[in-house]
């Protein structure tokens, strides 16, 4: 059924593993390197190497028998595949710590997100920037995201304002939100692209993991 | 084979999805809810009862047919699976926006995590505080951790640092780490317990969706 490949599904497990195949190609891209087998990847990457084939034909392949992969290639693929070839205008809704470590963070635009606005409630902010990105106050939101087409909006405000501006930022033209609230959003529209960071999950399989390790 | 349940592996897929049961669970109890039906669980969650059954059904069940689940003790056997009722010490190394943000969170003290300092190389840190939290420089750190039993670090360096710090702090005695880190740690104690938040593959992962939404 090869001809059925691109057409299926792919999990979300495999999608999951694609940014870190992506890390360590970039890495072996700074380190020089020009190509790897599938055994070298598999030891550095720490997954056996039919995982990584097994992966990879989701998307046709890549590798050649008895070369490897092309390092540049799959990495470019990788990046094709994860859409990082694509502009995107990202604003950043809460510009506390975390809004302002998003901003600060400067490899996203590397992927293809611009950072264009912060956004918060809190009056002493206006005006201020990070990393010569402008904090704007809510009641500027409506027509910062009209006149510069934004489409994806990182939500780092508080759990019990999450939904009512998740709502509203679709409302506004917004398809896609990277949710740092520690919830889930109830979203009207249910096409919005949603990527959760819940920290506080992630705390407590840290926990269960010490616990674990412990019995 | 019932007495082996307990006995056997359990997937980290299935510890994925506890802590979101846990977060749920939570939000009924601050509704007032006493006991909810794995249907009703269902629905609000998004997920099958039955998967919800067999989840559940790793640790025991939980269930009482006719009746379902008793919110309250269903949410504290969750939280004793977590080992959220055991009591640690976390010190985050790097106080940066995202070191601040952590240290800004009170929530996660609920889970049994006291964050009981901040360290950083910054000299105009020094003596600063988040929160009541202080922030030490690093040349306090060995004095630091012996002095407070610290078993967890909050890693929130840039990558290039990551691997030197992370081996020094499980060489001074950390057995945790939440590593907000770009790179996968590369440790010389393999018993170590690592939790990777890694923004930027969670950034991918967004890319991604929102390209196969487009298409």
């Amino acid at each position: 059924m090869e001809v059925c490949r691109l057409e299926r599904e792919i999990s979300q497990a495999v999608i999951r593993r694609m940014p870190r195949y992506y890390r360590y190609l970039g890495e072996l891209i700074d380190a020089g390197a020009e190509r790897i087998s599938s055994n070298d990847l598999s030891s550095r990457m720490n997954v056996t190497a039919s995982q990584i084939r097994q992966d990879l034909n989701n998307f046709g392949g890549f590798g050649q028998q008895g070369y490897g992969y092309n390092v540049k290639y799959l990495y470019e693929e990788i990046g094709k595949i994860l859409g990082l070839n694509e502009k995107h205008h990202m604003i950043i809704v809460g510009a506390g710590n975390l809004g302002q470590a998003l901003a600060n963070y400067v490899e996203f635009e590397k992927f293809g997100f611009a950072i264009i606005g912060l956004f918060d409630v809190e009056p002493d902010l206006k005006g201020h920037s990070v990393r010569g990105i402008r904090v704007y106050m809510m009641d500027e939101l409506e027509a910062f995201i009209k006149a510069h087409s934004v489409d994806i909006a990182a939500l780092t405000i508080p759990k019990s304002r999450a939904d009512m501006i998740a709502n509203r930022l679709v409302e506004l033209g917004i398809t896609a939100i990277w949710n740092f609230a520690n919830v889930d959003l109830e979203l009207a529209d249910k096409e919005v692209v949603v990527e959760n960071v819940h920290l506080s999950d992630s705390l407590m399989q840290l926990s269960y993991n010490i616990k674990k390790q412990v019995t």
